[in-house]
């Protein structure tokens, strides 16, 4: 089978002589990015309390959305008889969905943030069955029995219309064993296979399909995904599945996968964005993260910043009460800049929901310009002293 | 006693003919707006899911800030360090801000729309006396012992720094009788002097103080509140207590109170604008209106639109599931023209926040619009057929 993506491009404008770490740029029908970059979360259609200005006034490129939350709700032939995500939610800019399975796996065996680092909490599972043909599970919006096939998910993320669109897969569990991990690293290429035929069926050249490289913490596995992948005419590369219980468990696998997949092909890290690991993953080779962090965080009263110990602070926190201080003075987002944090530190403790817009506006700003400064970094080659300055060293 | 007030100016511009409906000009240090204008509620230092600039997008002339709610957290003291509310919540424009008195007798006996209603619910009771020197409540946040007197007031108000405050007075419930009527009319009379002599201490020209119109339901108490209100240095009048318990009985009472007034100061209504009495109360002679409505419902998924049945929407109805029109296709503001009834409907049903913003910006730009409509009309002699297109009759 052969592929053209004639819409879209990635090309690499810089590599770091002492790193896998590159610039590239990536083009789509609707626009281009420069890489690395990172992709927001618009899990249900919608960036969590930011509107699709507030998230260009804080310079983001591109953002997602999950196909397996909008096939539940609105369904994706409603998003389809409304032009498509990109009409409906009135974000111009590139956009990513991915195939649905992550969640359904994720929330099938308990939370996804357990499962891929590993910690085993009880939870409603909505998992019923995973065969040859795909996935049942139960609606968490009316009980309803639903199947995710990969010809469906490919159908659901074209109703969607997104540009960078992935192939069905299973994200395995850490508590697994080798012979489920095998198995099902076997059955998501089959899947792969199908999505590629399904997406072939469809193709106008609107979308760009990514695939998956699965294998667990394997490494034989790993490398036999990442062989998979680079003879299989997708668009990019997604390092996907578990990887580890730990952030040195993580790095190795990426690692072993870096320099083994297609190397002209764009990378996405799914599900992974915090700041230290956007440094090493940068250093790798990966050109694109996607986390919920930014926005999560921000509802909880956390704020990002450059060069403080975990590069957050607490809102909550009494010793904001009158912290006359704004959240970062030199930035030139309003958020940012014209509420001392003494105001957003009243907002959190009334429960006024404005907090939350303007930690998440902020957040995702902060994010912005911390992949424009790695842009800026790897092209300098001072990645090492642009992670010092924002880890705080 | 006689008061100045240097920076503020009340200028009648128009006068319309066949009713008491006037076009004016009100100018404070924050700004000068033309009346009949309408005050949005900033209850607790902040319009809910609306920054500043949000609010000036929707061409917001003037905010208000409850003294009640902000006494209590952040507390005036921690305001007045952070440079006053202006400065903390970043609004640059004219502000109000009410004595506290509304809020501690409504919720002292039930819900605040009950009492003035005259609907007799039960409700967890805060306030526990009311004597010459003032009322003592427990504070709803940490069940503190808290009194307010008029030199309370007045002091809180002044360290929050509104432009337009008010005088302490107890806002009389519907169920109370005329003897007790009187009673508090009187103490609030008192009460006004000493809010007035408290003012007149601190006056240093940066804020103008209302005096409040009470008497109930009572014709010649009504009188007796106006003659007073009229007779004292006050920069405005507002017409407050109950109204009664119906429409009717609310126009009556105001009816009563408009030619009795101060006729050159600004007059405002405290507590209501639902868009009919806006119409009725105009022909009147008010100049200014406040009610928390258009955000509030903006939080149950009510947008507000003119020319139809009640003059709103609800779009959590299933008729707008599949919806493409926006909320108004010939507004200039980007929450009323961009975004689908479909997609709002959607961001409503799956919790995401998001709608509450994009509706509250639209329901606060149509009362906007509405009262630049009214004072057009009011200059044209055209109220009766604005009226006419905005009821949808």
């Amino acid at each position: 089978m052969a592929l053209d993506y004639p819409n879209f491009a990635f090309e690499i404008l810089h590599r770091d002589p002492d790193s896998r770490a590159r610039v590239g740029r990536l083009s789509t029908p609707h626009g281009t990015i420069e890489t690395p970059n990172y992709i927001f979360c618009g899990t249900k259609g919608a960036i969590k309390n930011l509107s699709p200005r507030q998230m260009r006034e804080a310079k983001t490129d591109i953002i997602l959305g999950n196909t397996y939350h909008l096939m539940i709700q609105p369904g994706a032939e409603l998003v389809a008889e409304m032009g498509g995500l990109h009409e409906f939610n009135r974000w111009d800019g590139p956009m990513m969905t991915d195939s649905g399975g992550f969640q359904i796996f994720a929330m099938g065996h308990g939370s996804v943030a357990d499962e891929i680092k590993g910690r085993n909490k009880s939870r409603v599972k909505s998992l019923m069955d995973i065969s040859e043909e795909g996935a049942r599970f139960k609606s968490y919006w009316n009980g309803e029995d639903l199947m995710l096939t990969p010809e469906k998910s490919i159908d659901v993320q074209r109703k969607l219309g997104a540009d960078l669109i992935y192939q069905f897969d299973e994200c395995t569990a850490y508590h697994v064993d080798r012979a489920y991990t095998e198995e099902s690293m076997h059955r998501s290429h089959r899947w792969g296979d199908r999505s590629l035929a399904e997406f072939e069926r469809g193709h106008d050249g609107r979308q760009a399909l990514y695939g998956i490289v699965q294998g667990g913490v394997y490494n034989d596995l790993r490398l036999e995904s990442c062989a998979w992948t680079k003879d299989r005419p997708f668009f990019g590369t997604a390092i996907g599945g578990c990887l580890g219980g730990s952030t040195e468990e993580f790095y190795e696998i990426t690692g072993w996968c870096m320099p083994q997949i297609h190397q002209d092909r764009p990378v996405h890290l799914l599900g992974i964005g915090a700041i230290p690991d956007i440094f090493n993953c940068v250093r790798m080779g990966i050109d694109t993260f996607d986390c919920v962090s930014p926005t999560r965080i921000a509802r909880h009263g956390w704020a990002l910043a450059k060069g403080v110990p975990g590069n957050r602070i607490n809102l909550r926190n009494a010793r904001y009460r009158n912290d006359p201080e704004p959240l970062d003075g030199e930035s030139d987002l309003p958020a940012s800049r014209d509420f001392s944090r003494a105001y957003i530190h009243h907002l959190l403790k009334v429960g006024e929901l404005l907090a939350l817009q303007i930690v998440a506006q902020h957040n995702v700003s902060v994010i912005n310009r911390l992949m424009r400064e790695v842009r800026a970094a790897v092209r300098a080659g001072t990645l090492d002293s642009l992670e010092k300055e924002w880890l705080g060293d």
